[in-house]
């Protein structure tokens, strides 16, 4: 049995519960992307929506094949191996497909392999939770609902939507889908409040159903807000009260100038920030 | 300096031109797809098209923003350190941009990643050469121009179409478009031969841009052949004379049986394969 490596904060890498860093050559994650990933935030060593990231998971899994026995157990104990820091971190996990199969042929039985890295929590600088600048990218998304919500490896798109920009005060690119729909940004979504309402693109032909996205979408109506997920073009954008883009890791961060637009860190957003943050404390 | 495993036909695998079968976990080809790959045949230790893989490979790379500096040159140097039967063999050459840059972020500099893996043909029994049985496939190819036509990693398109059959009578799989045109095979591409014209789908939107593919167009041509690229629906296909799928492993492969009709292994694919064939050698 493998041991962690030195206990300040590097990166520590378990593949099927062993502490390594290298994978198979052959493996169906590299050759075609043929798996899925989470990116967890992990407070004093819990990840915060453990449960939720790990249905997506599954979720995604079986949609490309992946088989799942024992895999929510395996998990668990990988995750124990782990040499956790006090207060925050990222934890990145995928799950592939392993190697074997004739081509694109799904090998059965297949193995999948399970990789867990901890690292720390990179620096956002500047206050971005309380308003970043953001941009519209021109790198459309394809529609490709056999895909669409689930977050797989094969993440081209995204690369080539953040390529676009080098600017480092410019935190976020809105993306919209080859109709001309606002989805997301390249690696959150997006959410704006426009006359009292919380909107959401819907996330049936493309980008990532975002476990903060699901959070905000119960909260909103906790908070007695009419909610909405449902097609916006960039025009629809524009013209919101309020808008900000989430994940796991930044939460939310308000977008208080798009393009040459700017916008408030308004008083929705901030009643938003307020009762995830209380719901992520409690995980 | 590593040195080769034994003569006898394994995979040989070579990264960076050493000899090893592991890579890391934080490689961008596993983590977005963010590389390319290229599949050749080998002639008696002789890798057939070499030039138009090449170029092919170094398209795809600047698409991707993957550095090709000394890229050829590298290429050449691993490929001399391989122990190449007599006869035929498989070459699959992956390139990933590597690891590092922030998420989606390219690194800059990036050091790309070069994956050479020499193994044994595969067997394909039953002279498909001579006529296969081909089906439709239900899952629909994306239109995203920005990806359309080189080989990258992103292949789960590919791997769900050939997941939805397993009978291994069932040589290949066709593909459409999400407006419903024809686009290719799963692991090939599509020609037809219809009132004496060479037709193959345009690839603008989606697909490979077949090696194969591509000298065919010249060979019909050479034949006196009217050829075209064009929009087909599966109507376009179902009226053809002659059909049949093609790339760099398997030459061409007749299809006689598409869903339930028939067709016949005809003149024009006969002509073209021997034409093929005649190229493949002198290479």
């Amino acid at each position: 049995m493998s041991s962690p490596p030195c206990v300040s904060m590097q990166v520590q890498t378990l593949i099927n519960g062993e502490f390594s860093d290298c994978i198979g050559v052959a493996d169906r994650g590299l050759a075609y992307g043929h798996g899925v990933f989470e990116t967890f935030l992990v407070l004093n060593g819990t990840p915060v929506f453990y449960t939720e990231h790990l249905q997506r998971l599954l979720t995604g899994c079986k949609r490309l094949g992946i088989p799942v026995d024992q895999l929510p157990q395996r998990l668990e104990h990988d995750l124990m191996q782990l040499d956790y820091p006090a207060g925050r971190a990222v934890l990145k996990l995928i799950v592939t497909c392993g190697s074997g199969g004739r081509g694109y042929l799904t090998p059965n039985p297949a193995s999948p392999v399970r990789i867990l890295m901890l690292s720390p929590l990179p620096e956002y600088p500047g206050q971005p939770e309380q308003g970043i600048r953001a941009r519209w990218c021109q790198t459309r998304l394809a529609c490709q609902p056999l895909l669409s919500g689930i977050k797989h490896l094969n993440r081209l798109e995204q690369v080539l939507a953040r390529n676009e920009w080098q600017d480092p005060a410019i935190r976020e690119g809105l993306v919209c889908d080859s109709r001309g729909f606002v989805v997301e940004g390249t690696m959150s979504n997006l959410c704006f409040i426009a006359g009292g309402r919380f909107c959401t693109p819907a996330l049936d032909q493309s980008g990532v159903e975002g476990i903060v996205r699901n959070q905000l979408l119960q909260l909103a109506a906790l908070q007695g807000l009419e909610v909405e997920a449902g097609r916006y073009t960039p025009d629809d954008v524009h013209s919101a009260d309020e808008l900000f883009v989430c994940n796991s890791l930044i939460g939310i961060w308000p977008i208080v100038q798009l393009g040459d637009r700017s916008y408030e860190w308004g008083t929705y957003t901030r009643r938003l920030q307020s009762a995830l943050n209380q719901r992520m404390v409690q995980c």
